[in-house]
């Protein structure tokens, strides 16, 4: 049996952020009010921007001047260098977080510069995101949301599933985990008139669970990224929150897409959990033959993750966060990689720190919903909190909502995703005047 | 009757750009490779980063150090100071040109430095545009595509008249005026076929005519921009050229919208045209009193702009551009400030140097239709050229494309907008393997 690498630095057997994981975020300290990068471990943030000024990243191939790619308020130039480099750098990152390795260990000088609670700091965006697109890829959350508007028989559209479709979002109003989310205000229709709208604040505001992931190397206008190279154009994975005014956003919708419904807020949380660190999860995805897939989607090899997500929610006045939902990111129906040959396939450009989700991830059983439009059926059914009793079909003002990721693994750390968290402030604007 | 201000430099009668315009732009030089922000008059580039530097730029109230704002690769953070500043700068512009003014008119020495010609200079895309939200404001648009897909009894969406529909669009994919558009591939159908997709290039590649306005002073995220405030928002207009395949976008646009039919380019003109330069055109626009807006979108002042629009195509293997169309901005039914006060209603951010466009603008006959789309009735009837008696349904390979705006003031000169141009390259896969 081989031994698993441990850190110096005491890492809980339930802390999402072994070294085994080592994901990359931004962040910032009241003594040091700059963003610059770092990595979590266990209950602290490594520095990089100092461990770089120490020259302790030198002599990585690519990675030529790390002090400016650390010192940044965004992962952006980090990503653009390319997979060779962020492998090279998280092994680096590794082998000096290493029990074994004495030059940080013993240096207790810089670990005092270089080391800060995760309590004290303050996250950031990790990319300044260029683009956001949100793909719409579990079959089960489409078949839902089809079902419930369109019936049983005509429940997955007719390209569903020849095409990972997405559309763009709002890239202005992303935020990271932590930030407040204030209900939006917009036109509604009621079922006894669906011609003639009134304003309101949002009645059926909702969350998505889904996962985000950030391209690393983009690629030039015109060309494509061929679905064998996508995986190493693809940096890390995030949580996102995607709120949505399902009242606003059914109004809206035709034919152009949600807009307003959506772009209100989404949530983000600050560490990107790089491929490497996930690999190991790495399973087969749903079977997709029928139909199959287009040459240019097609995979020979495993492209799913078994990934467990999770959704909380503390209503107000509660003190607790209560699960209400848990999913699997290896439900999804068409895979990160095969999101990237389609977004390119026309040549589209990706840049390195733009951002896609995957749509609300959701599982086959009811107890696997990503969203409250799904959990309560479109507002038909009310979801119970087991502990406080509460009862909601959309969220309430107050009502906080955390999303988690994790897979425990069989040598017995866990690799996680930390928390998306979001509260919902009360709407500014009850009339239109 | 009042003397018209003249610039002592030379602008011919039909020139775009006489002193009462002053756009502003992003430019470098071969001799200067660093792009700076600019203006147009005549056929030259005032350079705002050699002006500033010359201390002429002194003294306007909020604009306090004019050279770390224009000695810049993008307008964003001069569109960031405001309205006041923006006004004050080009009455501070206009006057340094105007013939009565010594100061560079005498200057030979600055004017060599501060004048390039337009014929040798690079133009940039204005803004590191953040956002870019399109529109679906034109009645005339939406009517037309609303018959061909739809039948003319439900030609408009029930929404149509309650909304200025619009949908995020990509900004990777912004390109300057002069770029080359790469034609597109991806899946599409057959009419006889609906439901298997096939793999191809583009077979409908097509144009769109829209005006662009570029967001100057944005508002912070859960805050609404109240429509009566909205003008002083918008920093100017441009042409936008929102190139479409309409086979893949009409296979991918159910139920999300438009995706790889429209991220594969969209043309933008260099040159931003300020809402002051085009106050005196302001005029009603179409009547919206059935049904009369929600509160939010009403306005109690002229909000259109009477501006005609032009696009002119110059068929592969010919020598001459030759008009297809000539539409005008005031046909549009929503106004660009109605636009930003629904795009804002829900607390959905802008940033300076946001960008927003129109949506094909069309007006009420043919001739006015701003796509080949219209043009062509879906491809059911041959666009003819008279001149060069080519036909075209859409585009083909080597097929360039410009639009152009302008119109003639009563005292005399012509503000206009320059050109927005590009030209079709094949594409570079004809399968998908």
């Amino acid at each position: 049996m081989s031994t698993v690498v441990q850190s110096f630095i005491p890492v809980a057997k339930d802390s999402h952020f072994p070294i085994q994981n080592i994901p990359f975020g931004v962040f910032s300290t009241a003594q040091q009010t700059t963003p610059r990068v770092g990595v979590a471990i266990g209950e602290q943030v490594l520095d990089l921007a100092v461990i770089a000024k120490a020259g302790l990243l030198n002599g990585i191939e690519g990675l030529n001047d790390p002090v400016a790619v650390f010192d940044k308020p965004a992962l952006n130039e980090f990503m653009g260098l390319g997979k060779p480099v962020w492998r090279a750098t998280r092994l680096a990152i590794q082998k000096l977080l290493s029990e074994n390795e004495p030059t940080l260990r013993d240096n207790s000088e810089l670990q005092g510069r270089a080391l800060v609670k995760q309590a004290d700091v303050t996250m950031h965006l990790p990319a300044q995101i260029g683009d956001y697109t949100d793909f719409y890829c579990s079959r089960e959350h489409a078949t839902n949301v089809g079902i419930m508007f369109r019936g049983k028989d005509n429940a997955l559209q007719p390209n569903w599933l020849h095409i990972p479709v997405g559309y763009h979002g709002r890239a202005s109003s992303l935020v990271v985990s932590g930030t407040d989310i204030r209900r939006p205000a917009g036109q509604r229709i009621t079922p006894q008139n669906k011609t003639s709208p009134f304003f309101a604040p949002s009645a059926k505001l909702d969350i998505e669970l889904e996962v985000g992931w950030f391209v690393g190397k983009g690629n030039t206008l015109g060309e494509r990224i061929d679905i064998a190279d996508a995986k190493d154009h693809i940096f890390g994975l995030v949580l996102v929150n995607d709120w949505s005014a399902r009242d606003i956003q059914a109004w809206e919708y035709v034919p152009l897409g949600p807009f307003l419904g959506k772009n209100f807020g989404t949530t983000v949380s600050p560490w990107i959990v790089t491929l490497d660190a996930l690999e190991e999860f790495m399973v087969d995805g749903p079977s997709q033959t029928e139909p199959a897939p287009l040459k240019y989607l097609q995979e020979n090899k495993k492209s799913a993750y078994d990934i467990d997500l999770e959704v909380q929610i503390k209503p107000n006045q509660t003190s607790k966060f209560e699960k209400v939902a848990l999913s699997n990111l290896k439900y999804m129906y068409w895979s990160v990689t095969q999101q990237l040959a389609h977004h390119t396939v026309n040549g589209c450009n990706m840049r390195p720190g733009d951002m896609c989700a995957t749509g609300t991830l959701s599982g086959p059983e009811k107890e696997n919903f990503g969203s409250l439009l799904e959990l309560s059926w479109n507002g038909t059914e009310k979801v119970i909190f087991k502990e406080s009793k509460q009862e909601r079909t959309f969220l309430e003002d107050g009502d906080e909502v955390n999303l988690t990721a994790y897979k425990d693994s069989k040598s017995g750390y866990r690799i996680g995703f930390g928390d998306c968290h979001g509260k919902i402030l009360p709407c500014l604007y009850d009339n239109d005047a």
